[in-house]
């Protein structure tokens, strides 16, 4: 249970989590050694083989300073047919790599009698804390994480946001879900971020700005707004591909309200899948999950895409603990800094005379 | 000097609104006539003649509910060579061949042996208070918008935004702008939008979510989200065709921040021009207006252009008068609902516990 | 019965058109008088209410130097809700005012307690035959285009194509059919296009460079290439809007056989619908039409819309006349040029020693 | 000298190949031992380092069916910062990571005080000839590769291309150059591919539809359109990212007219910059390479780019050997098929009666 703001209006799922939407599965390896700090993320968007039952999907650019693998594809065909891992920057390949081999080792057919194979890898930048010039990560640490992907998980300084910065504080992973319409139209939404965006003084939480209630322990360090937000959104709405583009396109809102205006550094990128188990057993290889909800029906989706996002970065700042790591580098968690944060909202809410 | 809250951190220019931009003028015409509550307004790059000055341009869609002309041309050859014109979504054919005769007048060899031109018209939905189908807007309506645009004009419910919604209330015309940067990056950045969009329970000021306070006079009438909101931003930065796309996209999160998550029937749209006087001269007709900024120095205008639209809902908002119209349909000015404003927003500031 | 050359290998439906696809229908009105030479043309989805019974649709932008209406709307929903009107680009405003009007008169609600209208307008520039600054066309022709709309139409010269250029001669409507696939995955992809491109020198036909073999005898007149070409495509195949899309970039190929490089000042624009009748009955307000095609199976369809947009082109030269209008100008029917095309054919073939 | 078909009417620069843009380099190294039928292939854009020194570009995706990494930020920013490596699909991961290192090992502030570097690395699936499985490429081919570049190069069965197939005979490397328009707007265009797809039966050479005359020696083996085309293109005339946009466009032309209709599963992919030592000397770290050339005089270029690409495939068909691979699999080369190309053409022009 995560201490911190909870913001908008809606209804959580049982875990608050992108796990929410049954299926879903989450695992990490955090490398937490001197000056390496970093690590993997994996989300499975259902307990089966994403390669034999791929799900619909898409992905949305909301800035473009980032690397992550497999988009192309993604968009064309409309469905995501791998885990998405996250990663560091400098982890990109090895990943890509890793997740290619592990897809041939279960369907052999690849790449000999059936169509390759896309990895979808998204990365941060979390090169203040970690030193990205060791190359820590292997292809062992996919399989690890990929392994340990369960619908229980921790968020913050782990796995992929091991070291990872967020408004000039620790950022990192933070989940969250919003149950959103009403039966027969009742559905889950979750979020998933790595968070390592934002200048400490747009911080706002609750609609408050905060940020500059907050002294920069790290003063003397320049807070570069070069990172970049990894959304990954899951729905057990059966969205088809074009529907689950416009979802993605609504996490922005989300990431506005923490206080970004999407840095010209910052690589600002949502993927969104119809998944779970529910929607598994309606995807097959080479098919598109079909549509089925009108988009009239959306409007409740897009308002929970939005909050689950907000919130799942609020909680990746919350959850976070504080994190030293290469040349001496540390990020403080924003615990420490506001260890009362309800009196500091308070505080900080407009006073307008 | 409209009365309501101030957003941001930014410093504005001397005017608050688009026309901070030199060069950039607005003109308004405004049929207010029992059913009858709509109008047209006409935004213009600088003082010349866009045709034979186009102005580096870009065109963002948001969410494509919209009937928009003029975009795909806008954005392949990266230029904005017509004034924006705004009006109701039933007066688009009607502006679109306005302009064009317009633009014949001035340059008769359009249509012989100077290529065609791009009539970018854009629209919103004002059918709550304006009778749609009386087709009250004729061509010579936009020849005197155009005529009447200068530097100073007025907001609220006037012109396009005679008969317009927002969240519920009365909506319309607001501009804002603000300063980025220090020298020689210095620059102005100006927002000006027609607000036609949002459901009442989202509507955030200054962080404050204050829709919940505010009783629905008209409860009784559905309050539909298939308004739409155009943006429209400009700035004497030296910016390119894909860095005002960089620049256009921005201006999502100034709207996010009002409380919208950009509805299935919304169409956001925001269309950004490098404009005024100081891009006018070296302007000409099939070249494209040179870039010069590097894009690190970008982020100040992102700020800028976030901030700026974000104000200019609010001052849409506060502008506004209260319109009866179409069928008795009334749509209440914000100013009634909340005269105190500023105490409705401390009491609703967040109270942690 | 066109006497021209046959492209490509796979089998035509019945009527080598468009209205191959069962429902679609075709209407003309044709402006033929001294300098007036224009028309409208109207495809239309199928028999019933296009509003009522959407279908799913795409819209690919290959050059934008155009001013189609109605394409954002078409691709964020996915779905086409008017019939396509094609006419010349000063038209463009008053035949989106008539396309609305006549749906109003249809659906009184629209506007009212209705979603707002997208009508699609697509148009190339005429201007060399026909005086474009008479703006001839009013809102009735596109009433009475529409009311003649049948499975059986004229091409060439006609309707939207009267006073169009191809490659230096007589361009306008042509359209074709192609067969794909095999059971239980037969369908027909039927092309109209409305050809207003290119450059005589470039001039393709059957593979064969004919262009050079031409004289141009308007060879005072500058060949401009700023036309434009619109294709317009139909299956009865049950694609969803994403595979619309991949399917109306394959029409690209088509033109590119003929000798087009989608010049600087040519619109380049297709927009592709799965339509007739045995889509109608699937479609319904607000849904989007299923997909229930593996994109594997794609191909067949693929080479039909590529093999149909170059036969449709080919037709238009072929079925068009000489038209002489604005200024003395004239435009020469291709047959005129080589009434024995099979023996131009046979003599421009690759001589390669 | 290649013994193949010249296609187009533009003149070539002396090389007629991408090394007519002064300044770019190609380098190849190949992999060619039982199974093992594979390489890499790099572009570098001028001699200089390419992070430091960026040259504008942009990049279009005409079928998504690939795993190129780089272009999000390549389109977002309007510059490429690394050369452009090609391979197999297998080994994208490990060449995105040689290619990081290496430009780490020049540049040590990447991942600490500068920002990130972005790999362009494309990929073709080789599966047929080269045992994937093996993962036989390792990050010091890239090393090698990279070093090895020069003006001048081989084509065919080399590099990236080793185990490359197109249209079921032995594809691989092929480039070409063609001059465009007249002082002072007198400049080079030229195309480097890795050809990688197209069925038998569409094989179009010079217009002519040869495919049907070449008995498929392979016949017994599935003739799978799931390869891919890569193109890079490059000119040394002053564009922009969105001119180079509208530039990489016209490429789908050229492959068009070899026979493709751009198949479901092959990854056909443009990437245009504007290179050479020409445009490496006012580059810089940040900036975007200026405009200078007005869009109405690109139709040259638009031809000159179609051409390149067109005869580069060509090119590559010609220059390739035949090829025996994994699985005792053998790619012919169409030297073997048509010895006396010039008779197959003739013979096989169209004859129409």
């Amino acid at each position: 249970m995560i201490d911190g703001p909870r913001v908008g209006a809606l209804e959580s799922g049982p875990r608050n989590s992108i796990a929410d939407v049954a299926g879903v599965l989450v695992g990490h390896i955090t490398l937490a050694n001197g000056p390496t700090q970093t690590g993997v993320t994996v989300i499975r968007p259902h307990s089966g083989d994403a390669y034999r039952h791929p799900v619909a999907a898409a992905a949305v650019v909301i800035n473009g300073f980032g690397k992550t693998t497999g988009l192309l594809q993604l968009n064309e065909l409309g469905v995501l047919e791998s885990p998405i891992a996250l990663t560091n920057t400098f982890a990109v390949g090895t990943i890509y790599t890793a997740m290619l081999k592990h897809a041939v080792r279960t369907n052999p057919a690849i790449g000999r009698t059936a169509p390759t194979f896309n990895p979808v890898v998204a990365e941060c930048n979390d090169g203040w804390l970690n030193d990205l010039h060791a190359f820590a990560i292997d292809e062992d640490h996919y399989v690890r994480a990929f392994e340990a992907a369960g619908a229980d998980f921790d968020q913050g300084a782990i796995g992929a946001g091991r070291g990872m910065s967020c408004f000039g504080l620790k950022g990192g992973i933070g989940s969250a879900s919003r149950l959103a319409g009403h039966a027969p139209h009742r559905f889950v939404v979750g979020a998933l971020v790595l968070a390592n965006f934002g200048r400490l003084p747009h911080l706002t939480l609750m609609g408050v700005p905060v940020g500059g209630r907050i002294a920069p322990a790290d003063a003397a360090h320049p807070v570069r707004d070069d990172g970049s937000i990894i959304v990954v959104t899951a729905t057990d709405a059966p969205l088809d591909h074009r529907q689950l583009r416009r979802l993605a396109t609504r996490a922005s809102a989300g990431i506005a309200r923490t206080g970004s205006n999407f840095g010209h550094g910052s690589g600002d990128i949502v993927v969104a899948f119809a998944a779970g188990e529910r929607r598994r057993a309606e995807a097959k290889i080479g098919g598109t999950a079909s549509g089925g909800l009108p988009d009239a029906a959306l409007d409740p989706l897009f308002d929970a895409v939005a909050e689950a996002t907000e919130q799942a970065i609020v909680n990746a700042l919350f959850a976070a603990e504080t994190v030293a790591g290469y040349a001496g580098h540390v990020r403080h968690a924003i615990r420490e800094h506001m260890p009362d944060w309800r009196a500091v909202l308070n505080e900080a809410s407009p006073r307008t005379r």
